[in-house]
């Protein structure tokens, strides 16, 4: 069950002024369950994204790279589940354009306005005609209440549906941000690693808003890992509509930090209900790295740790055994890393130092801290002044039930 | 269960003129088990070692790495299962070197002609005294033919005891090899990840040894993964007895290669022993990457094949998912790799070319080939003349028991 997670309710994710969200049932793989999002942009929006960096990346997300270079008008997304379509070469990216060109014939749009995302299954042909077969019913119940139903519909092995509305000031006109995100398995770092979609009616200029989505993905779903499985459909997409009236945004605004702040935190909350609702979690760790030379060695380290299957089947079983820990900070890779220097914690009790067991350090303090269902991991490694943070979860039968029955 | 690997006949496991082995039930951790090892070598045998490469090695990798560097006379080798003296400073230190006090007393020997080994659990201190009071057992039941007892009495999570001989003619005369090897989780390449003794009566020359022992771990333990973690203690120690009267093995010598790939043959045999043996392994796969530029990125693709959660519940699943191979050949980090070139097969089966699925692939034929308790998954990135073969296994719902259990 996800750690500390639950569906938002309908009324909590907030209309954005310039977003509709339509949704259909169209058996893309099962029957009885939306599988089809079509998302509207009021014209004039503002669109940025980040895709996965897995050189086997999917169709959709070959096209999306291509069309957001072609034209700054962006006015519609189209997802759909059950079929990756990756790993299908030619053919999957001539079926993701079909799905375009239908989808703009009916919103009168050019095929090239449309971002088009696909999760599921890889190696898979798409089934086009069951997508476009479900268009005409996304587009007839179009509105801007819909963002829960529109979570919903992009959930593969997700257990609950993950959104989260903000609204802060700008100009002293009222902006609203709400995401939406999916995600649960071949989940890694190292590019978003799921679908995320982010819509504020802010005025913001593209230059502004690909700063912020930069600087939000390195904060968010950077940071997180279910199983080291960088997917290849993973994307990230920031609209802006431009109907808050607040004066534009620019990166040299006074204000320009607390937008991105603010769309950043939205970004966190959606990555971390990814990992609360990772495939099979019950425990949901947040790893922290301290007094490293630089970010990149403490990320070595956080993942090397957020990664080892003997560490996150011992959280699972709310065993502490820590020296998985050290052997995982042991292998990280960091250069001439001094162990008998660094400073390992479990929530605030201090477990290992001067290269071994704290003195002071019970078992019956790991153990109960390994009890909880969210566990701080802290090392310092008394080196210089970086840190990271990383967000993992633990690794339970359930992964493997999941995973071993994801097809049938 | 261990896939395809039963324990050898004691009488299978040949022995080696000039190595006595000795065991004892020491209470280290748990009552009625061999849990120590005693191995004692005759006067004017060669010994080399290669060791893990995590930072956080243990006490006693320590001191074998200082006490090859000081003597060329190591005379005995004393192994404990059920605390691998890991993470626990200079404690653990003074610990390991009062057990080889202790036997050096008993033997007639230095400290530093004795190489100490420990494996099981980290951050916990070497109960020495529990291992000392079993030393006098295991000297009194030293003899030549007591591999089979010596292979289990350094045991953990292993299933089945390992191990296996050889016999090779140097110069008309008969020479024998025999090794065992322990290990089971905590099981990566990037050295010997586990403990692996091979001793061969050959008269070999020191610089000879040394060559051949890192010959033979690339081509074997550095070829294994079982859950991607790099241990504290891994140690391979090769040892020669210089008792079978063939003349002196330099690397000049024309015999050189047949003693170097006897050998090898040895440790691939003990490092498969070790994936078919892997915590939960139902499944042994080979993963063998073709056509690289160097070894180096063939190795990337490999693992990151071998190391992924979602490829291995797959197999453990017999499920033909095969789109998640291509996903992590995708993210393995191959420089401009051409997706659209290369090739996939299963077994003999071509399953993806031209970035897709390949037309003549049928489901069935993957569904067949997974059934199998042995599978081959082969990539040619077709870009180069390099390659490289990696052993794993599956990802089972027992990999996830055993972890989650190990310490109660």
């Amino acid at each position: 069950m996800p750690v500390k997670l639950t569906a938002p309710q309908a009324a909590s994710l907030l209309p954005v002024r310039g977003v509709q969200l339509g949704f259909a049932e169209a058996h893309v793989r099962k029957p009885n369950r939306k599988d089809v999002l079509v998302m509207t942009l009021v014209q004039g929006s503002k669109v940025a994204g980040v895709f996965t960096l897995n050189q086997f990346c999917a169709a959709p997300v070959i096209l999306c790279k291509e069309f957001l270079a072609q034209t700054s008008s962006i006015r519609a997304l189209l997802v759909n589940t059950g079929c990756a379509n990756a790993g299908t070469g030619e053919d999957g990216l001539s079926r993701a354009k079909q799905s375009c060109e239908a989808l703009g014939a009916l919103l009168n749009l050019q095929a090239n306005q449309i971002l088009p995302f696909s999760t599921g299954v890889i190696l898979e042909p798409l089934p086009v005609d069951k997508v476009i077969a479900g268009l005409p019913a996304a587009i007839k119940n179009l509105k801007e209440d819909n963002w829960l139903n529109a979570a919903e519909a992009i959930m593969t092995t997700d257990i609950v549906a993950k959104g989260t509305s903000r609204q802060i000031q700008l100009d002293g006109k009222t902006v609203t941000i709400t995401g939406i995100s999916k995600g649960s398995g071949m989940i890694h770092p190292n590019m978003a690693t799921m679908l995320g979609y982010v819509a504020t009616d802010a005025a913001v200029s593209q230059s502004a808003l690909e700063s912020i989505i930069k600087y939000a993905v390195n904060k968010s779903f950077n940071c997180i890992t279910v199983d080291g499985d960088t997917s290849t459909n993973d994307s990230l997409i920031l609209m802006a509509t431009n109907l808050a009236g607040n004066a534009e945004i620019t990166e040299m605004h006074a204000d320009y930090v607390v937008l991105r702040d603010a769309l950043t935190d939205v970004a966190i909350e959606l990555a971390q209900a990814i990992v609360r609702d990772g495939e099979g979690a019950t425990k949901f760790m947040t790893v922290k790295i301290e007094g490293g030379k630089d970010e990149a060695e403490c990320r070595k380290v956080a993942y090397a740790i957020a990664h080892s299957p003997l560490i996150k089947t011992a959280f699972f079983a709310s065993d502490p055994n820590l020296g998985r820990i050290l052997a995982a900070i042991g292998y990280a890779g960091v250069e001439k890393l001094d162990v008998s220097k660094l400073k390992l914690y479990l929530g605030d009790v201090l477990v290992a130092e001067n290269g071994g067991r704290a003195t002071a350090y019970r078992e019956e303090q790991g153990s109960a801290i390994m009890k909880e269902a969210e566990i701080l991991v802290r090392v310092d490694l008394v080196r210089g002044d970086a840190s990271c943070t990383v967000w993992t979860c633990d690794f339970s039968y359930d992964y493997v039930k999941i995973n071993a029955d994801y097809r049938s």
